[in-house]
């Protein structure tokens, strides 16, 4: 059970543009070489966070991305969900209703009681998530963090 | 994030382990056709079982598996983590530490906040499962399943 690399990536690329001043954005490239990761590869997954509604692109020779809400409206489980989907970790293929054991249809009309332990437990993990949102992230940095942000995140030189 | 789908296998042979007579043992040749699983993946399997010290393995020509404790005291996080490990699914490559925004060693003896958040979470799914036994599970069963169990597992022709 893995999430991809980029989790990592979208979390803390979402974490820098949280930091930046209002209306400021950060290009792909930029923030690549703020953590110096692929930069194409980065671009997509920032994509996939304005699809998710997270961050918004604008476009233009100083065009890049920023928060598309407020910090505190953006949780962490939106951002994972962004580049892994929202699909349950475990995946019930009804095996009770195949083999010698085969239970008939009208006994399979419940979820499998494990399936419902399962999503269960995925569920208090989403719910996790869910309740820490990027302002809760930035309030536990140092005090000194966003202004470091700004002033190391490398100028605008377009996307 | 994935599973391996051998998760539903081992979920559902201990629970069919548990309803067994005290005592008595299924060979990994009979929880297979009694789910139509492939016998030698699915023996692997509940190796792993046995090396996670939930099910024991007995030799000889009627030998098997049982429960190597009290189904009250095998919980759906030791079946789970027997066959997918420990870890937690998010891993922090300290993207923190490199870049032009990488942050000095000594700023990085704390776990990154945001990989205590996303480790905080998979506590939350683990506390889940581990809070499930098989007894538990079994008490939700319909009160008529254990005998039908006992009745459609395919006389031990040894493993």
């Amino acid at each position: 059970m893995k999430l991809p690399a980029s989790t990592e990536w979208v979390l803390h690329c979402a974490t820098t543009l949280a930091q930046l001043d209002p209306g400021a954005t950060a290009s792909a490239k930029q923030l690549a070489e703020y953590y110096d990761l692929p930069g194409p590869y980065l671009a997509k997954q920032l994509q996939a966070l304005v699809r998710a509604g997270v961050l918004a692109a604008t476009t233009g020779p100083r065009g890049g991305f920023r928060l598309a809400r407020p910090a505190s409206e953006i949780t962490l489980l939106q951002l994972v969900e962004a580049v892994d989907g929202g699909a349950s970790p475990y995946e019930c293929r009804e095996i009770r209703q195949q083999g010698r054991g085969a239970l008939p249809p009208e006994d399979c009309r419940d979820t499998c009681i494990l399936a419902r332990k399962m999503d269960e437990a995925h569920e208090a993990w989403r719910q996790h998530l869910a309740s820490t949102t990027l302002a809760g992230i930035i309030a536990e940095l140092p005090p000194t963090a966003p202004a470091r942000t700004r002033s190391r995140i490398a100028p605008s030189t377009g996307r």
